[in-house]
């Protein structure tokens, strides 16, 4: 034990804490992590749960939910949902050299919706088309983050989007976005200012659109879903005049919107004047059939269409497309909401690049092979390992609905997954009203950055989880009448914004 | 004239029109663009209002407004403020051959504030830079655009700013944004949810922030700026207990803010329990003394400090930080505003390395080297030519402020500075309220995108535009006692946010 440490002994743990460290945080960190490198902290340890470490310490919680986030971070911890920090298991090097941060590696299996795969990102031709950005973007556009697309970019992506997504658009339409999470965020504003005061979207849906539509002010009305999509009959009963719909493959329950519904939300918004949000945010990736077209193409005036690079490359580079009708552009221009806002114009170049070069349209081949291959393997899974459950939704996209056996206890399945490494989503997750007795428990099994090859490994853990779980909390099992427990609708589970 | 045009006639106007081509708007910025390049529409023509062409033209506003935007923008048209938009001087290539968008140049002079020196963007620096990122970035981190800073990146940027702004700060206080911009939106979204109304801002200030914060729901209260910058015994007298300030270089004033009302600032922080958050726009650049000292480093748990690279590198690159209380960082997790909001993984990484290598404080010594020259060159040229005006503020930043004579007419000389092509802003612009009796009229020059070694000309351009604003509404000429007539507040003349 060295000299200049002081060993604590707080709330049953005992840490060396050295004096010399600037803040108390900085101070339990360095004790943390010198326990466990040192073996004193040995693998699988519990640690007490913050509130009794902070309380032990005399410190705020903060400070303690600080230092194990930080650990887990650096691979020394192992955070688990609804269960006690544990010290993780530390290759031997980390352990022997008490060296600093040890190349853990992350959680080895992410069912969590929400990401592409990272790993397939095209680094060589991102860092090129970056580059030639860097070197030719005309000096007057290094000003920019405007919203408006302007020159060669504008009419490749304009073309683009018009062959993949078959928009109707003039060039001037085109406005481009951070994510479509930013650009709810400013349409949100201009819709207010026009005296729009609720926005209606799907239920179930993804919790970071409707947030941002509600940050910038306007209430968020839930309106059900079902096997044709959302249900437009329920809307009209609404006062909304504003809707976000997900009509290509709706989050999370997969479905893509019939005919039928299409022409019903078209027919809806002409008769209340209304606007229709596109979230497009992974139309391109489609596996039985080409991509079903964009609501926008059948109604320019009324759909605004988003979609962003953010399932197809990463979230990291921050770039959307929003195709607006002109009076919204008008609009946006003259509330003076398009500056500022706009991604940033080296990426737009970039990707203009990228476009153009073909090398946009090649990754998404590629990985749209791998998922299709990651969907179909896991497909086989569940149907080898999870008999009591139903794949749903169509053959599209980066998730699955996955429907449990009735009378399944779905956060007990979360937890137990958790606990074994493999982090994914309940559906309830993504409700805005809880769970009601006609609707299943499920799951939302995100398998965009789920790595290939390991979708048996995965299935069967979850059916270990969900072995695990029923042992736990044995149910009646089985009768469909069991009228599942409200969930409440928690945090989403994801950790990116569209 | 070909024979597939339809020649109409508009408001006075003669255009060809090709009906092959989609959209109206397409065809009449075709139409617009044959015309001057074949010389129909020659050169210093006043195109009819937008309004009576759409009127002749049978269409809505907007299809003239966005048709004249665009050949603005290829340099066709010349628009000018107040004033009908003219066929611009094209060179005899473009006029000659009928080519497409000719190479005509951007205003030559421009003292519009807001902008850094764009043609010094370390264009081969930062494509290193970004290439470095794009390929050694972990995987995991191409999810992100997280608001908190980590790993090396973290520890780059806070040992950056400890050294160059004396902040204080624990490694887990750095967090990252796009822009302070965004940065005061997710703010003002945690203090709303913390209970607060009302935010208080320097009178006059930059717009940009002040929006953000009312985008975001809080109320602005002006309190007015002397010579030591915030008049804090007011802002005692408002019921505000935030407040944005620019202590190291007001804007757009210069006035740097003396000790004393630092210290009664931070007092009135601590007595209202208030939070002040310092916008740390340009203070790398004090030319005749070591850049004042960060109000963060004085009351790091009252101060949020505020930068970017937006007038160091260049707004496109969207990359601030913010130095926030720990209380703060932990609201807004708990908040969950924290998610998808800050800059993209791949910038800060870059970023990092520009920093890590000393390339940004390489280039930072260099655009300051120029900046200082450019600033004397425009204070020499002042003196020398506008005998009648004083220029006021700190020796610093990238713009300066310059009082003119008693009762000029401050509009009709940015009218006329705008026809001479050297767009330029009024104090006024920058205003929450009219100008009172008690405030002399005032420019705003920012010379950080002028051209170095054209001060001389820029200045000789606005002593033009004063005489002739003052030969076209004579005054009375001298009297400090005429009371300017109150300007409205008007739009910022600014093209970009922070």
């Amino acid at each position: 034990m060295d000299v200049d440490r002081v060993p604590v002994v707080a709330a049953g743990l005992t840490l060396e804490l050295d004096p010399s460290i600037g803040s108390l945080t900085q101070r339990l960190m360095a004790g943390l992590r010198t326990g466990v490198q040192q073996g004193r902290l040995p693998p699988g340890l519990a640690l007490p749960p913050s509130r009794a470490l902070a309380a032990g310490l005399g410190c705020s919680r903060w400070v303690v939910t600080e230092a194990y986030a930080q650990l887990v971070s650096e691979g020394y911890l192992l955070a688990v949902t609804g269960s006690a920090t544990r010290v993780r298991e530390l290759g031997p090097a980390a352990t022997a050299t008490g060296a600093t941060a040890a190349p853990v590696p992350r959680p080895r299996l992410d069912l969590l919706p929400g990401l592409p795969d990272l790993a397939a990102f095209p680094r060589v031709r991102w860092a090129e088309a970056y580059r030639r950005a860097v070197r030719e973007l005309p000096t007057d556009l290094l000003a920019g983050r405007s919203l408006l697309a302007t020159g060669p970019a504008r009419h490749t992506l304009t073309a683009y989007l018009r062959r993949t997504r078959q928009v109707q658009e003039d060039p001037t339409q085109l406005s481009l976005s951070t994510s479509s999470t930013a650009a709810v965020g400013w349409l949100a504003r201009v819709f207010g200012g026009l005296g729009h005061h609720r926005i209606a979207v799907e239920d179930p849906s993804w919790p970071g659109l409707r947030d941002a539509a509600r940050r910038a002010g306007l209430e968020v009305v839930g309106v059900p879903v079902d096997d044709q999509g959302l249900r437009v009959d329920l809307l009209a009963r609404t006062d909304a005049r504003l809707v976000i719909v997900t009509p290509a493959h709706q989050f999370p329950t997969g479905v893509a919107m019939s005919a039928e519904r299409r022409l019903a939300l078209i027919e809806w918004a002409e008769q209340t004047d209304g606007t229709v949000l596109e979230d497009d945010y992974d139309a391109e990736f489609r596996y039985d059939r080409r991509p079903v077209t964009s609501l926008q193409g059948m109604a320019p005036d009324r759909v605004v269409l988003m979609g962003s690079v953010s399932k197809s490359l990463s979230p990291a580079v921050q770039l959307g497309w929003v195709i607006l009708p002109q009076w919204l552009i008008l609009r946006l221009v003259s509330d003076d909401l398009d500056r500022g806002v706009g991604p940033s114009a080296l990426t737009v170049a970039a990707f203009a690049t990228m476009v153009a070069e073909g090398w946009y349209e090649r990754h998404l081949r590629a990985v749209g092979l791998t998922y299709r291959r990651r969907r179909a393997a896991l497909v086989a899974a569940v149907a080898h390992r999870l008999p009591g459950c139903a794949i749903g939704g169509a053959a599209a996209g980066l998730h699955l609905p996955l429907t449990l056996p009735p009378g399944t206890d779905v956060e007990q399945v979360v937890r137990a997954a958790t606990a074994l490494e493999l982090p994914l989503a309940s559906l309830d997750d993504y409700r805005l009203r809880p769970r009601g007795s006609e609707d299943g428990p499920g799951l939302v099994l995100g398998f965009g950055n789920l790595r290939s090859g390991r979708e048996d490994e995965a299935v069967a853990l979850l059916a270990q989880a969900l072995a695990e779980s029923s042992r736990r909390e044995p149910v009646s099992g089985g009768t469909a009448s069991r009228r599942a427990a409200p969930s409440a609708p928690g945090k989403p589970r994801s950790r990116t914004a569209r």
